[in-house]
């Protein structure tokens, strides 16, 4: 069984095998999200502390946090980010920044054992995140690209994430503290990208033993009814061993998708959590009756 | 690829490896139904007329047909049944009886290639029912349980697959036309079935190299919003490989489910089809919105 674990001031929390999935919720990301970008430029982080309550109270057990803002300072935004978020909610955080300076101005700042989002496999970016990585003990996702950009090739892919994991711990980071990213495509664009995560996500776990996440929207994209196809992937990605997403809350049709799929490997003990939440009037999920046993027909 | 051909008397069907999921309907049994078991013994089939153009008017390939009422003539029955279905419909038929005469009054009236539902590994049953498909030139459900029971061990049920498979084989039977239901159990009575069925779906597919089915809404029974369940459940057990099961295709969640892993699979060309149910005003699918792409945010 891995482990990974991760922390807040005062919260412990655990992506694992057997575990309830791990909900990292996106929204705190100004890309294409132009209102946001222009308030946070402005120093306006109210909807970023609106937008972490609302993901908690639906059910986020980690918040991404992202201010990728161009022509911005964006380790400054990115370090009062993560402490107004961190001041409002009590979940461990995952910072995320393709900066290397963002991600050590969040690193500063941040109180627990943060997830940092991410390191790929090309050499320049190994070298310049992994060292950052282990000297705060946090631990960090790796995508499964490189210098020769994303394979098609599933077995290219997981050579990536076994170098990175390798990497990681010739620079003192425990595998446990690797989450891979298989890196999820359109299934619009191309019809074997569900298949191809489903195989990788199952060899990621059997053969290299580590914790996983995705960017589970980019699934849908282009689609209708996109919700659908997303919680219908994240469900389907857990039954081969996924145990995270950078995903959306506040979809409740995604939500339920996932706390069937925790009902169905057998990570929600006596399905005590889908009955309190199914049968609670005031729970979101939909299609209640009063918690009574329906036939199926 | 291992393709299961089946037909009525105008339409060929087949369950197989990378194609579209075959969705069983399952209503017509008057098993847990009294008012359409009442009809049935006084003779008024409007009832399972009326189930039969509702199922494939709601999506499903294929029907069940079921006349098990106790102290009534079942043979005569599920006989007139199946004219009666197949006088209203086009789809092939599943032809549901654990009494042999039953199966035989059935396949004696069935024009196509019918599925016989079930043979189990049990010494008496493999002897009664094998023959009797093979002279049809019928395919069959094998159900994985034998003289000793229903086994928790998923090696155990592969067994009397294999063992199943072969005997048909002796009868003249081609493995595939066995169509083998791993068998189901309840995911509240024990939280490993999930687990069970999808490591015995991927053995089965990739060992056996047979088609799979299940009675589905099993999986559920005695959990709130157990359409959610069902649903999830089934888009699962489809990125395992299982390739068929009797179900309830008038719920539209369970549906969509469906139609999502289809989609997620590849086995949803292009996701024409996904694309067209959600798209057309007309379509019962929920969170319709035009056809136009949405921002997952």
């Amino acid at each position: 069984m891995t482990d990974t674990l991760l922390s807040s001031a005062t919260k412990e929390l655990t992506i694992g095998f057997g575990r309830p999935f791990v909900m990292i919720g996106e929204r705190i990301n100004p890309t294409g999200r132009k209102l946001l970008a222009e308030e946070m430029k402005n120093d306006d982080f109210s909807r970023v502390e609106a937008d972490a309550i609302a993901q908690v109270a639906a059910g986020a057990q980690m918040l991404d946090v992202n201010a990728g803002i161009p022509l911005a300072d964006e380790p400054a935004l990115l370090a009062k980010a993560i402490q107004l978020v961190q001041a409002v909610t009590d979940v461990p955080l995952s910072i995320d920044s393709s900066i290397i300076e963002a991600l050590e101005a969040g690193l500063s700042v941040y109180q627990g054992k943060a997830l940092v989002n991410s390191v790929t496999g090309e050499e320049e970016v190994m070298e310049r995140v992994l060292p950052l990585v282990a000297k705060h003990g946090a631990a960090v996702v790796a995508i499964s690209n490189d210098d020769t950009g994303i394979s098609e090739d599933p077995d290219v892919r997981f050579g990536v994430a076994k170098r990175i994991v390798q990497r990681a711990s010739d620079h003192g980071i425990p595998p446990e503290d690797v989450v891979v990213d298989p890196l999820v495509m359109p299934i619009g664009a191309m019809g074997t990208a569900g298949q191809q995560v489903f195989a990788l996500v199952r060899r990621l776990r059997e053969e290299l033993k580590v914790n996983t996440t995705c960017g589970a929207s980019n699934i849908s994209f282009g689609l209708p009814n996109r919700h659908a196809v997303t919680g219908t992937f994240i469900a389907m990605a857990i039954s081969h061993g996924m145990t995270s997403a950078i995903m959306n809350p506040l979809h409740a049709d995604v939500k339920t998708a996932i706390q069937a799929a925790d009902v169905l490997i057998g990570a929600d003990t006596d399905c005590a959590e889908w009955i309190k939440d199914n049968r609670d009037p005031s729970s979101p999920t939909r299609e209640r009756r009063g918690g009574r046993r329906r036939p199926s027909n």
